[in-house]
């Protein structure tokens, strides 16, 4: 075990709090970057800032029992403590700065999501949000500067949280800070349609810290470019200087937890629903895809590819099938709604066009069935991953470590893994159904040994770099910077 | 007269023709296109290839009277012959050329105006599209390589015609080439969400130029960056090397035509139309927009600043009018008929909110109506221009040159004219409204002192570069590329 406590921050922490009978309960939250992110604490003395998210949370919180242990649980035997630690937060500011400011402003900004005739247009509305952004980002550098232990290592994660490091700063100048970008980071002439006032305050937010990471050198170095062209930073190399010293900026792309992954593969559940999905596919060439329900996913293109597939090429047809494989993500916001409509509407198109009695070309399940996503992994022959920006995507790493298949990858050049996976993937424009319809009929057309080859360079490609790792390189670059 | 002969090339030519009782009639052209570049061409020996886009030009062309000489009439007495050529036309295919490819394509492509979740989709259609663009800059090229005099400079005109200028040096390479773009040019990664295939094409094709000129600098450098980023060109300060030679590139902002503005400003019918104004406005403090109905000029996020400043400022209620002066423009595009319908939807509410028996806060006029937008010009108090992108925009130019009011002018920084005209205007992110609406309030706020001094300094800045000079620096460049 690592003796050097520390602390990581993250809007949603490792569990959140609910009621059952009368007594408190904590329940695994759901999220990659929890998966990952807990996947790297194990074995450390670390505290975990989170927000105070359900009615228990926030009870809990105002009842000042907001921290207390959580004993994670992360396959292959793995487990460990963490303090958690959650900050207290006025519901209508939580939703304004979560729904509103994290999830509809820049998270839209960075996948470059909106329609710019119309979205965004930041009325007193936006200034709600930005304010409440600013509100619960304070809270949880205030939270932080209580909690974190003298000389301890803080690593605030992701979008949420831009404007801590440097609130933390002030507060603690003590502590030195790893943040985390886990999303794309767009060019600055796509950065500069936020409120210069507001895209000036984000990256000064996120340049009290230390280190800044990203997944992959294409985010940084749209990052250093906004803080050259908006804030006139000084970028030597990995290095910005700005009015409150250095902060270097760090290329960390995460993998994946392989052995948490394969524990969970093993399990009774997976054997069933394979079994179940090999009843749907029977000899058929499977193409798959994995994703949330997310307009930055891409689904409706890939649903177009798959269409222009077998408009081309009517003796697949009755041969392959695609599964889709959608979990529901921000149900509610009306984006996201009619995004998934139009999937739907598309997908029963298909079918009508394409389909036999013997035959659904194309099956669309939305739901949350984690085993039925590791089974399909085991038995896909394509995995599609399009999405039209995507900060890493990790179903382009977890399926190939699980494929049984020698299955191809066709993948986006606009995700942070294409990054490292391009040598073993196909790589596509996630613009251009025709050119992904192109590179899913050359996966098709490829011979055993090809995929074979490509298959084996990919594996040790997707596993990439353990969470554990990930994590810990960071920290030794933090430590380099304090004695260095 | 210079005696050296030019030809120019552009989508739209200075007439179509009609038939008007069993003759054939010469019509004037509309767009500012066509008005600036046949400004410029007065006084010279000048061969004008256009595309034959009425039925009467397509007869004409068809029976080999598609060559003829148009007498140019443009203001201050200037008068002029021009040869024109009409390039004859599939009428399917320049649909699609025109419509799909240029407008639909390229056009939303450079002024970033897709739905990136769901447009553009290149399916099947796309690359029909794409097909009929590459078959009508063919013609272009073959009709061009046809009617041009031995070693005469040959001037493409904008994103109809990127192909030309490739096509045309493999027929004919003594002619000496300008290319110019008119519109705004996007970044790489905003570029690249063509297919490849396209994008590099698209690149090449006005490679074949010796110069590409843009308005600003900002465009230049997109474009370098994209030609460097996607075909891995060498570019040395202006000078790009691919594998046919060299091209420069170059930044040439066109400016007013001021004899011609002036003359048509002292026709009759603007005082008539200006008497209208003055009855509708009275004593009121006038904010004026003029733009054609197009989703780039951000009708909708200039009502909804608009809206926000009565929303703070009851104050100025009654003593301001706004007046938006739209021209009908891309008719039964489905996308332009919504917008326009949700601008008037705006409009309306902000009316119904904020109206009173005696005034009226907003008024919309959609007509195409020269002398009451010149009249309004001359009274304006506040002229806002706030695309999402533009390439220049002519308004913001014009508008200062006849302005008899010391107007401010409140511009997007995303607008080409910006470059020149900065030093003199408000300057706005055109996505923000609530900086749009500052702006707007801090110009109304403005002493009588202060808004003198700002309108003489923006009057010669506004006027800038006469089209005639405009055209005789290109030629005068591409003669120093040939000699030097």
């Amino acid at each position: 075990m690592d003796a050097t406590p520390i602390v990581v921050a993250s809007n949603r922490g490792p569990v959140v709090l609910a009621r059952t009978n009368g007594s408190i309960e904590q329940r695994r939250g759901v999220g990659g970057l929890v998966t990952a992110v807990g996947g790297a604490l194990l074995g450390r003395d670390a505290t975990w800032i989170a927000a105070a998210i359900t009615d228990v949370d926030r009870e809990e919180a105002a009842a000042g029992r907001g921290a207390f242990d959580v004993d994670l649980h992360l396959g292959a035997g793995a487990r460990g403590i963490v303090h958690v630690h959650l900050a207290d937060l006025d519901p209508a500011a939580y939703d304004l700065y979560y729904n509103e400011f994290s999830n509809r402003t820049l998270w839209f900004l960075h996948h470059d999501l909106w329609d710019s005739p119309r979205t965004p247009a930041f009325g007193a509305g936006g200034a709600e949000a930005w304010d409440a952004y600013r509100a619960v980002n304070e809270r949880f550098a205030a939270t932080i500067a209580e909690a974190a232990p003298r000389g301890s290592p803080v690593l605030p994660q992701d979008y949420h949280l831009s404007l801590v490091p440097a609130l933390l700063r002030e507060r603690r100048p003590d502590l030195q800070q790893a943040f985390f970008w886990h999303i794309p980071f767009s060019s600055p002439d796509n950065y500069r349609v936020l409120p210069d006032a507001w895209g000036a305050a984000l990256l000064e937010g996120m340049l009290g810290a230390d280190i800044v990471g990203f997944h992959t050198q294409r985010w940084a170095r749209n990052f250093t470019d906004c803080c050259r062209e908006l804030l006139g930073a000084r970028v030597r190399g990995k290095t910005i200087s700005h009015e409150h010293g250095t902060t270097r900026v760090g290329v960390y792309p995460i993998g994946v937890n392989i052995d948490n992954l394969s524990e969970e593969a093993a399990r009774a559940e997976v054997a069933r629903a394979r079994a179940s999905i090999d009843d749907v596919v029977g000899d058929r060439t499977l193409i798959l895809r994995v994703d949330r329900t997310e307009l930055s996913k891409n689904i409706l293109r890939g649903f177009i590819a798959y269409e222009m597939l077998l408009e081309q090429r009517p003796d697949l047809h009755e041969r392959i099938i695609h599964l889709a494989f959608l979990t529901p993500s921000r149900h509610g916001v009306p984006e996201y709604e009619e995004y998934v409509q139009a999937c739907k509407i598309r997908a029963a198109a298909i079918n009508e066009r394409f389909g036999t009695p013997s035959w659904q070309p194309l099956v669309v399940e939305i739901e949350d069935d984690f085993p039925r996503t590791l089974a399909a992994y085991q038995r896909y022959d394509v995995l599609v991953v399009n999405p039209v920006y995507d900060g890493m995507n990790l179903v382009a790493r977890e399926g190939p470590c699980l494929n049984e298949r020698d299955g191809v990858l066709v993948l986006s050049r606009n995700a942070g893994a294409a990054a490292e996976l391009a040598p073993a993937a196909l790589i596509v424009n996630p613009f251009d159904p025709a050119g992904t319809a192109a590179a899913i009929e050359r996966s098709l057309a490829m011979d055993r040994g090809e995929r074979q080859a490509m298959a084996a360079r990919l594996r040790p490609l997707a596993r990439g770099t353990s969470p554990a790792r990930w994590l810990g390189t960071q920290l030794k670059d933090l430590s380099r910077l304090r004695d260095g």
